[in-house]
């Protein structure tokens, strides 16, 4: 017996009545806005090649941690899921592996996941029952009829969906060629490119030693020299600005900033190339190494995203059998006020640089975030992140950093994904929250109808333009 | 001029109609359902001996350290409360400790404990007048010629508040008599046991010494070399099992754990019980004996919870004076991912073993505890607890835990009490609290209603009995 | 094209109608109530000259850093704002900084500061039409013209705010001629000084020289031995209560308290007062004055207001060219359960000693705070502070502190504003948001309908008096 699967149109407003009118209203104002998507992890190559996807288990199951995170909590083993460990691809039946989906479906009752995959079920293949264990076949067979088609291709799919920017995140060891052939292309589907340097600047990152030899190997560097070191990070930021980059991303596990002199900092740089080096230093060159990005960022206009607090691949075993980006990453406490004071000691009043910061910590929000946002010119929030990016996560965002940081501090959504299917999902998710959010302001008399309308414009879309420079 | 008593039949669903009638129909699923209490501190004396409790005083107000905490906040002195202390039951008239309750009722205004109050006041007593000065005498009076009767001894409560499980906690000191005199009874009630080793793993613990001996002659180990102290722990967690036990529970101040060798552990051992030791080395040795308690675990199948984070008896002079357990324990920051690291790293992928998590904490929901269990299959979490259990805190509990570790990792609901009146009471609360937030999913289109049935039936019974193995 | 300007009469309240209509009649219990300000850094000069304040930007922008931080947050030079800097008042016409403000005021949608804003516009001076670029002129204008005449002098409006109570705060180099010259004055209104002395007690404030100088010079003892030292802030607090405190308040980074012997707490005081210190000495001295004062509040009545948590002009540049409260202070992770203890060891159980504890972390209200005040005798919890003074910060206090600490353990609202003309839209805002909180309460059934209206009255009023010792 399957049951009917049907997206509620006024689902995620207010129940009452006043208040989700004019949640309706305001939500009606943006609903058909084209998507801008400055921060994410989709794979350029699917845009560089518009090759059909393979099958639902492959692109909806297996690459994506947020789903085989809650099945794996339940002691499903990722084989079992054809998830991919150091050994490759199992063996397992994709067909078999997305059963087992279905039949634990249930599971993600309450999460933005279910959210996001029946709309995805919904909207994207038209599905009109509910993914059970009854149903499994049924969604299996279609999803992948469906991929086979031209209508289902990447570029397809990327025009359907209304996206009119779509930022993806490279390394420096990336050569960027398939930035460079969606370029070539002709196509006018506007994918750009992010810099994200975290191989070659934290030296625990187990890519670290690899990823320094590509990045000589690409600039011609002497990279284990402290000048070269940061004439190739110059080298490859002006590349990926060429690829339409306009942004770098940072992803260390605190906040930490520093402010050494051009000696110390290339005596620690010496130690930590050296291999012998302390966590403490590892930590230290991370610190310092965020002032000297938001150094180039003042030269080059490049907008800083920090993005701190994981503590990476926390399941020891699971981490040794199959690798990082695994679902085993946790949020840890974060401190901003003293990490971040050796940058802004250096750059807080400079007018050229702007950065964008989140946490997984939500303490920090109204004590630490808000106020610093709510100050420094340079400083701007970025969305509810990861595992807040979800109804109740935006509602506190919006709840806990308004009233001290306005929302002019505030840069509009990021759907921070891999899953490529679930970006609409994710953009109207984060359009009906600020719709209910503004809503309830209005109906309590602590905003106008029109300025609520504004609003509700500028969270979607004149926000995110400005804040990273598009 | 008393005030009329009346439980508000819909106290505790949202006041917006539409969602109030989808709680009060979910409320209704569960309202009959047997009480299923798997945590908690009530006496197993009281169904040992099945004795009439003596009056008003001695059951509802002297023992329970909510109650006289905030008459103390107040300035009321624990004497005239007849809170017995070190030395010993004050002579305070009951009737007058009762009067002085009875005028300062107001002061619950807003805690749960006036909603568990009013709850045992109006259903198990049947009063239709209100708690305060003028009543104070007919509610002493009334409570007490209950009390006198058979309908009110232990049993017939135990039966009448339909207590299909309820778990007790003891130490590896108690004989479990009282235990012992119940299995042998031939009443039905199934009340058991639970390990709780604290008062010889915590070296800091005033009973550590006089623990240690019971502990040396309950099992004829010798408890003071380690092969013998870890034996000793294995001989007692068989017989908390033959005594029904299926969880074991460990209150430290923190969730660390530690991973030593057995040459290093038995050395710290050595120091712990010699006497010479420091608090780093009573902190290790608690955080070791978790991961030692996680190896039994393992082979004997009793499941761990870890209740971390308060600061015990913080009043330096209320210790003096009082002794443990008298309201003046003030929960504490506490760190998850870092502290269990040591003990995942070693059982974390273990398909045996099952540990509940509690805090006091409320930040660690959303930032840790909720990505911790909805990745690791050894994790689930205990419910909002102690000073959370409450609507506002079982509410907050799960708008931050339920987007990130969904509803199947969290384990039901523990009432946690020593005041055995008040247990239908709490779980009532909770009912109603669960109730009203699936009916908040529903009413905003994020969950369906035939869904929120099954979950408010998983809440309170399913998720509950699978937990904790029963 | 102007837009109206209208306060919505039920603004603040739940947008659902029942619980609204509750929120509007307890509300309108208080509405009228005279104004108790206990804590706040209004100029006492203003009360005792009696003088016009000059213009709408001197008034209303320059002097609110709540205000122009904003401003500064999005690009604006505070120098543009006409913000006195080190170099003194700039050029900058009052009216060009009154247009950028008017300009710029929709960044302040969703903040408390836009709240008050609008109420001083519409109930203090009578304007209709809203603060926007087309209206700046006549803003500036009209209430330039108010500001000339009687009826907007400062006792003038003190009375027509139906202000009961107000204090300022001065420190012990304060000679309160204004304190008295308002004594002597004849006029009826009761202003009254507290006693703060953070600026000789700690040595790392850049006054504390200086202040030192004036502390010993006002009390003719010789300041820089301990016992000097000591005996001086007993003269000044005799000083202070003269001019009418009842309390004291300490703005240290850390609610940190010591309990060092005589001995000890000598040597320290040598030691930073001689000027080798180290930030630890620094630490150190102020937890153990916390002590200290704590010692005389015993002795001569005073409630002491502790202020923990804020990092003091943060941005390096802004302290350096404007110097302090310039809007660059930013909240701090706060610990109260350990930094208390010394001092509660001490005097935890004294009936005389009366302590407010504020915070900037709301992480401890249901963590720390809470369980603290609901339990010592001598602690009550200050409401929410500085940057949680606003709807959904006072919201949150209340959800998170009364289940733990009940309402009787609060101590009313303070303004804590310098912005005199906003103390009443203050007041309103906490007024209504209480009466929405309780309104809830009864709504859910979680409190009878003639409790609520004791506890508004409570809130607003009786509790205040109380706790301040009025």
């Amino acid at each position: 017996m399957s049951k009917p699967l049907m997206l509620d149109p006024d689902r995620l407003f207010p129940a009452e009545e006043r208040t989700r009118s004019i949640a309706r209203a305001l939500y009606g104002e943006v609903a058909d806005l084209p998507i801008i998507s400055p921060h994410g992890h989709t794979d350029a190559r699917w845009f560089a090649t518009d090759a059909n996807w393979s099958n639902a288990t492959e692109l909806l199951l297996a690459p994506d941690h947020y789903i085989y995170r809650m099945l794996y909590s339940q002691g499903i083993a990722l084989d079992d899921l054809r998830v991919p460990s150091k050994a490759g691809v199992p063996a397992t039946d994709p067909r078999a592996a997305w059963r087992i989906f279905a039949d634990n479906y249930f599971l993600f009752r309450g999460t933005p996941s279910r959210l996001w995959l029946d709309h995805v079920f919904a909207d994207v293949f038209g599905f009109d029952v509910a993914l059970d264990g009854s149903t499994a076949d049924l969604y299996y067979d279609r999803i992948n009829e469906a991929l086979a088609t031209d209508a289902y291709r990447p570029r397809a799919l990327f025009d359907r969906f209304r996206l009119e920017f779509l930022a993806t995140t490279e390394g420096p060891q990336d050569d960027l060629s398939h930035h460079h052939a969606i370029q070539d292309s002709g196509w006018q589907g506007r994918v750009v490119t992010t810099y994200r340097p975290d191989a070659v600047i934290d030296v625990e990152h187990e890519q670290f030693i690899g990823a320094m030899q590509v990045f000589a190997d690409l600039t011609g560097e002497d990279v284990y020299s402290w000048n070269g070191y940061l004439a190739a990070h110059r080298k490859r930021r002006a590349d990926f600005r060429a690829a339409g980059a306009t942004a770098t991303d940072h992803g260390h596990p605190t906040a930490r900033t520093a402010n050494l002199t051009p000696g110390e900092a290339e005596a620690l740089f010496r130690r930590v190339t050296g291999g012998d080096w302390t966590p403490a230093d590892a930590e230290l060159f991370r610190a310092q190494m965020l002032t000297e990005m938001a150094a180039m960022s003042v030269e080059d206009g490049m907008v800083m995203q920090i993005h701190p607090g994981s503590f990476r691949n926390h399941n020891q075993g699971l981490f040794g059998s199959h690798g990082r980006d695994k679902g085993a990453d946790i949020p840890m406490r974060t401190d901003y006020v003293a990490a971040l004071k050796p940058l802004l000691d250096r750059f807080g009043t400079s007018r050229d640089l702007s950065i964008i910061l989140f946490t997984l910590d939500e303490t920090t929000y109204a004590r630490e975030l808000a106020p610093l946002a709510g100050h420094y010119p340079c400083l701007k929030l970025g969305p509810a992140w990861w595992f807040h990016d979800s109804p109740e996560g935006m509602r506190r965002f919006r709840e806990n950093t308004t009233e001290t940081a306005g929302f002019y501090n505030t840069v509009g959504f990021n759907d921070d994904t891999r899953a490529f299917l679930s970006i609409p999902a994710r953009h109207d998710v984060a359009r009906r929250v600020d719709a209910a959010f503004l809503a309830r302001l209005v109906a309590e008399g602590r905003l106008l109808d029109w300025e609520a309308v504004e609003l509700i414009d500028e969270l979607t879309s004149g926000l995110v333009r400005r804040a990273y420079r598009l």
